[in-house]
Parts: C-alpha cells; structure tokens; sequence
C-alpha cells in the first residue's frame, strides 16, 4: 500500500545537487520540491527577467508552505537554491537535471542538446514534457539512454504524482533509480512501461473529459452539476483510492468479481462514443458562459490561489489522516 | 459555487417523514441520511431477519459518526427510526419514499406498485436505482408522474452526491423540490435532464475505468501505478473541484481557451478508442492476482471499514476547509 504523504528526504539517495532547467511556474515548483528535501538546486531560465524574478516568488510559496506546516524552515530552503545565468553553470556538477522549458519540440530539443553538450558521466536528465514523448527531442543526444520524461502534475510541490517514461531508447536500469529518488523527496512517481500520446494521467483524465464533454454537450446536465459528480462524489474516493482499489471494495469477491457483475454496462457506454468528435465549439462557448457567470475572468487568479490553498490544506490531512 | 459540506436540516423543506423501503446497505445508509437530519423514518424489509438487524447496524453507524463529530446525538437520530412489517405501514402517512430494494426490473416493479397503491396523493418516490432508468418499472403505476430516480453514492451517508432523473411521465415541477430536500437534508444532489444509461456518475466512472483497464491490458503500467495516478494525482483536485473548474483554472482565458489548447489532444486519445473491447479476461485475472496480493480477500471487510472511517475524517476535513 503507499502512503498518501512522504516526509521529504527521509530515504538515502545519492541526489545532493540538481538543476532545473527553465523557471516557469512548473520549473520553479520543481526547485521547492528539492530544496525542501535538503537538496542544492541551481537554476536557470533564458530569460532574465524569470532569473530575477523567481527567488522572490518561490519564497512567497515557501511562506504559505510554512504557515500550512508543511515545511519547518522557509528560509534556509531558499538558500538552498541558486540561480545561474547560463545552461553550462547550472548542469555542471550536478547529479540530477530536470527540464521545464516550454512545451515545443524545437525548444525541447535544443535545450537538451546544450544539457548533452555539458553534462557530467552518469547524470540522469528528467524532461517535465506533459505531451511530447522523450522519442521526439532525445534521438540525437550523445547521452541519449540519460533522458526520460519526468512528468508532474502541476504544481508538484502540492501535486505529489510523477509520470516516468521512458525513450525507446533509455537505460532501463535507471528507472528504479529515477523512481527511488522521487519517492525519497516526497513525490509518488509512477513508471509508465513505454510511450503513449498523453501518458496515464492525461489518458484517464482525457476519457472522462470527453464523457463529460458529450453529456454536457447533449445536454443531460449543467457544467456545474457535472462537476458536482466529481467534487461531491467520484472525487472523494479517488482521492485516496485509485479506480481499481475502488472497485476492489465495491463487490463482495473482489475487482472479479465487480468486473462480472459491470463490465457489460461499461462496454455498453463505450460502445455509444466510438464515433468521438472534438469537443463541440457550441458547448465550449456554452460553458465558458457558465463558468464567468460563476467566476468571472479576472478572478481566476484568485481561484487558483484558493486552490493551492486548499491543496496545502488536504496534505496537511492526508498526512495526519494516514498517521492516526 | 456549491459547499462542500452542509450542515443538516438547516433549510425550512416540509418532509418530516419519511419511509426507507429496502434495508440493505443503501437503504439503511439513507435511514441515516434523514434521520441525522430530524426527519422521522419508517423502515421496511421483506426479510424479517433484516428488520431485526437493521437498528443494531445503523446505531455502529451513527456511534462511528459521533467519533468523529459528525453527528451530536446518536441516540436521539437512532430514536426517530421505526422499523415496521408491511410496506403499508411504512408509506401510510409519509412525505417522501426512498425506495431501496434489489437492482432488478421485476423486483422494482413489484415493489413500486405496492408503494402505488397505498402512498397518499402529494408523496414523492425516489429510486436508489443505480443502473435501471424508472422508465423501466413505473409506466403502469396510478401516480407514476410522482416516481424518481433519486441514486446516491455508496453510501449516500458519507458521500453526499444524488443523481435525480426523471422518467418520461414525470412531473418536472417536482424536481426543484426534490432537489430543494436533498440539499436540506446534507445531500448534493444534481438533475440529470432526461435518461440515459449509468446516468453522470457511472458514466463519468466508467470512462475513467474503461481507460484504466485498456492502458493495464495493454501493459502500459501496473495496476498499482494506475491508482497512484488518481489517489496522488488527478484525484486530489477532483476532491474538491469538479473536472470542468480544475481545467477552467488550468489555462490562463479559462475552460474556452483550455479547450482550444487541449481539445486536439484528447480528440486523438478517443479516436484511439473507437473499436471498444469488453474489459479483458485475462487481464482482469491478472488485476486480481495484483489486488489480492495487495489485499488478501478475507481482509476486504477491514480495508472497507478504513475506506469508510477516512471518508469520515475527510467530511470533517472538508467542512472544516470551507469554514476557514
């Protein structure tokens, strides 16, 4: 059974310093991530406007990380963090790469090939690519077996799952080193065997996209009430119960069990979307009406703070949840 | 935006009373529903050994929710339930009827025309029904414009949401009262406009599931990797936000500009989809063989009492969050 909460940086791993590559908002999650398991982080970002900017945002984080008790000392973990101005000073060195550039193969590529170019014998780069398989960006490299998409959830300072995926290419010896070390600084990684458009997590959250899209589509129920589904029902067992364990306990003999009683129902569904379209720009204009009357645009921000908020809240639970 | 988590019977709703019709899981769940609620509840089950079991199991239940403050008074909650012998007995006299008996059409039939027969005029019927659309066993009744289906989540005491779905022949202007009731009495309900097979929930469920098991026969990841990815991942935002907010919030014009980023990708994942199998043999095999390593089948009555003592703490966690 996994825990629902780590306490960062308890294992022994051999990961002291890393770089991140690249400061937006999933680079500089990644930089808190290893900075609050102990871990030196130097950073870098093409741009130095993000080079100047990010100390300051990560320490704001850091603070609310620190009131929701989710971190002991702010401070001395953003002294841990660097920031270079350059590729080479951040990799050199280093045991650890992971790289949040944008989501663009041209970007991808060139990126890792100056990280190629300079990296030390035995670093292993993580690439934080949510779509673009490791295959596309990785042929060239003379490092090539070094590099896997490592995929979080946005942010992964508060999001602790992690998607790695191997190139056709990649040392599959390093898997359980890459997984070992994710796992001793807090994150739930997973290993996705071989490469697939969209990996597991945009996978299953895409199918039940796409359900939710042609039921509001065709008009079976409110986009407020959909989500009520899922914030009210589905959601609070997937929260610490994946599908399969659900269904494990939702038939007296077991995932067989439930599997012969419901799977005829859950093919007879499937069998009604084999002709997917895209989602429909009527019901895409429907629902962003309905989502500005219940929030209107400029207050996203502030939604989305509510939300790091309450996910800050929920670890604090899940962790003592998982102790008592 | 909707609550999290309502407090009980603080709304004016003129059900005081009301008949449970079914004393299995779900129809004792929902005695517990109405009763923590004030409501006063008749009970009834054809098996005389339910009747003189039921209120020894629901005084557990309310006792585990006193543990956690989630109820005040047991006693008195208990107190207001009356087990009784006949169906008669139990819907003489009532404003609202849960019924709760064995997912077949026959036996919904037989039992909603006994209902038929003896509910006063003005009494509303809901059906737990999870799967059979009331189309399918209320056509011949007298009041069948008064039949619902009203299906809860298992079980509804601990996970609020309700599906309520009107057949062809039901009188629509009940719906807002039905709806008005099971928000009084702590539920979340929502409408499901007209029916369709596995309404939104099962749907929405079986969409993510059928996806799991597709990615799991096809060696894609483990059974275990996959529920990471929902009980770390996707399942800690649906805990709280429903599917079209957390992606409303994940592009910086909202859910329309999501859509146009986005909408291509999971287009192409379903067009993958198209020639659906039904979940396969051998790989529910092997996902049995996964689980009951996980958790041998004796000790499924123990990890689901876990399941429901968590489901508990995180009633308590998520009022608490939406009071802060």
């Amino acid at each position: 059974m996994p825990l629902f909460f780590r306490t960062y940086g308890q294992g022994t791993f051999p990961m002291k310093t890393v770089a991140t590559i690249g400061s937006g908002l999933i680079g500089k999650s990644w930089a808190i991530v290893f900075a609050r398991a102990g871990i030196t982080v130097r950073m870098f970002d093409a741009d130095p406007a993000r080079r100047a900017a990010v100390k300051d945002e990560i320490a704001l984080d850091l603070r609310a990380m620190a009131r929701h008790g989710l971190i002991t000392d702010p401070a001395e973990a953003l002294s841990r963090i660097t920031v270079v101005d350059s590729i080479a000073r951040a990799v050199k060195g280093v045991d650890y790469v992971q790289e949040s550039v944008l989501e663009r193969v041209d970007v991808k590529t060139a990126v890792c090939r100056e990280i190629d170019e300079v990296m030390d014998a035995g670093v292993i780069v993580g690439s934080s690519s949510s779509g673009i398989p490791a295959s596309q960006f990785t042929g060239e490299l003379k490092n090539r077996e070094r590099f896997f998409v490592v995929h979080p959830v946005n942010p992964p300072h508060l999001v602790p799952l992690v998607e790695i995926v191997p190139a056709p290419w990649s040392d599959l010896d390093l898997v359980p080193r890459i997984r070992e070390f994710l796992d001793a600084v807090g994150q739930a990684p997973i290993v996705v065997n071989r490469e697939i458009e969209g990996f597991i997590l945009n996978r299953l959250q895409g199918a039940l996209l796409n359900e939710a899209w042609a039921l509001y589509a065709e008009g079976y129920a409110s986009l407020a009430d959909i989500d009520l589904t899922v914030s009210h029902g589905l959601g609070l067992r997937w929260a610490f119960m994946g599908p399969f364990e659900t269904i494990d306990l939702n038939a007296p003999g077991g995932i067989d069990d439930y599997a012969r009683r419901l799977s005829p129902l859950y093919h007879s569904i499937a069998l009604q979307r084999r002709d997917p379209k895209p989602w429909p720009d009527e019901a895409i204009e429907r629902a962003r009406q309905e989502r500005r009357e219940a929030l209107a645009i400029d207050r996203i921000p502030e939604r989305q703070r509510w939300r790091d908020e309450y996910l800050m809240k929920q670890l604090v639970f899940r962790k003592k949840a998982v102790e008592d």
